[in-house]
């Protein structure tokens, strides 16, 4: 047993929240198992980029043992201008606020008489932002929430996606992406990716701008069906997908050579990307209200540089143009 | 009078939004008055940054005749970095979420049966961000606001304010800076710039971080009172304190020499003014989320560059650490 546990330990990038003891006393309860899936899915990210960064140099700081989390980042490497994957387990009272947000959903929320709901939420989330223009952002996050209503039930979701934002179009990159993903959630049910792809066009909207924020991915939320056990292997595999789906087009492209007009483009739309995640992403949003959040870990999804310049139009038919088509209009890349 | 006429038109940046003999047509009114106003502040200003920046060239776009706006936009300059001058000029009839936004803060509206609130608002607004680190940014921005209720009663505001956010700070320029505001207010009334100097520093605060966006300046809202006319003289004192407030200390140091060091901090307190523009500024929210709103001349006010550094801090008793204090814990200026 101390052998296995010396295992693991060497595995994560850090001892996990919960305590590696702790997870394997409730081994087999389903968030033990989740928390041990967002160290495993953090671990093997950090080393996939690492493999392929040789000048990556991961910082990792754990924060508020017991409940708070592991942020492993990355900045300036040779490959990767800024890169993060954080995970965090949190334990609590739910603020009325939060009850509010999840109430208005439609969340059922039965607070006992002191209005106490206690939860429990972990995820793993990361953004990657890669020097070269034509090496695409990548975001994941994969989430779990669990209330405790005054009767004693348990309310639980899983909630998560990945999705690409390329600064140039790379329409092999894309069906690569979007049918790495695909082949994951068909796994489980032919039905989950149609209907995860519209949902991450429709969230990932930047409405002042009319425009995605990338090429989309997957994404979901609120997912309680059609059981526990069989939703967290459904996120599993969408957790082992991530490295297949970007590494390949990281190596792809980390060589290519790119113009001086290439990077402001990549600065341009790292600015769109600056607009949705404080504007519009729900996370962020939630994060940035909620007393006593690590502002650090929020906002680690950031890019490093973005720029904004006045009335910025590409010209007709340029390959700037190319991309906000398709981020005005999103397409299907598998069938 | 067609000569009079000339002469504004050539004093403007553009020929007003109302039309000049419209607005000679109904001089008299306050309306008329405060768009004659923005309209000379616009031009102003316009100049008075031209005549420090030889590498300055104006963009001036006037979108949507009759209901529209002027944007004046200078972008990579010899001394500005960026600098928007933006005067607007909107009529017609209020949105049902604006005027949810107006009542909950404490106006009554009384709309006709068929809900209608017809208004008016017309404004300058501006943010200008040099190049240099040892030049602040600053930003300003009048207002006025008419609505005309079911009987035909008028409600009608001002609001506006001036405000400095220095990289680094220097005392005098913050002195000089504040003094010159105090005088515009003291003018007319000995309370308002302690009151609109605490307001400005409650205002541009970024709850996230615990710090404001810079050392303030002057800021308030929803004045009507205690007379149309004496408000409106206040804004004018207000307006045409703008020149003199900012230019001598543009002038002071846009010759200062600086480290890379120094532009990167710069950098990264321009992340900081996003975080507050995106994330709390009123009109930007106001702006992004009323349909038909022209994006380019809300979004003007963010910088041409900006940087996140993850859990950057800067050393103690650095330069970068005493503008830090101030921010975290605003001071008086001028007594």
């Amino acid at each position: 047993e101390e052998e296995e546990e010396e295992q693991l330990r060497r595995r994560f990038m850090a001892p996990p929240v919960s305590g590696l003891r702790e997870l394997r006393r409730r081994r087999r309860e389903l968030r033990s198992r989740m928390e041990l899936l967002i160290m495993e899915t953090q671990a093997e990210v950090c080393r996939a980029l690492a493999a392929v960064d040789p000048g990556a140099a991961f910082a990792v700081d754990t924060w508020e043992r017991k409940e708070g989390g592991i942020s492993c980042v990355l900045q300036d490497g040779e490959v990767f201008e800024k890169a993060g994957v954080n995970v965090s387990v949190v334990f609590g009272q739910l603020s009325e606020e939060a009850a509010r947000q999840m109430r208005s959903r439609g969340k059922s929320l039965k607070a006992s008489e002191d209005g106490k709901l206690p939860f429990c939420a972990m995820g793993v989330s990361s953004v990657i932002h890669p020097k070269n223009p034509h090496v695409p952002t990548m975001h994941f996050n994969y989430r779990y929430f669990e209330i405790e209503e005054a009767d004693g039930t348990k309310q639980w979701w899983f909630g998560g996606g990945t999705d690409l934002t390329p600064t140039y179009l790379n329409e092999e990159d894309a069906v690569h992406f979007h049918k790495t993903l695909k082949e994951a959630c068909d796994k489980h049910d032919l039905k989950l990716y149609p209907k995860y792809k519209k949902w991450c066009d429709d969230y990932f909207f930047i409405k002042h701008r009319g425009e995605r924020r990338g090429i989309g991915g997957i994404f979901f939320d609120d997912v309680d069906s059609p059981s526990k056990e069989e939703v967290f292997q459904f996120v599993q595999s969408c957790a082992k997908a991530i490295v297949p789906c970007y590494i390949p087009i990281v190596k792809k492209h980390c060589h290519d050579s790119f113009t001086p007009e290439e990077k402001l483009w990549q600065q341009l739309r790292r600015g769109r990307y600056v607009e949705f995640n404080l504007v519009y992403d729900r996370g962020t949003k939630f994060g940035l209200l909620t007393p006593g959040s690590r502002i650090e870990s929020i906002l680690m999804s950031l890019p490093l540089t973005a720029r904004w310049e006045y009335m910025h139009t590409p010209p007709e038919s340029s390959r700037e143009a190319e991309i906000l088509e398709v981020l005005r209009n999103p397409k299907d890349w598998v069938h």
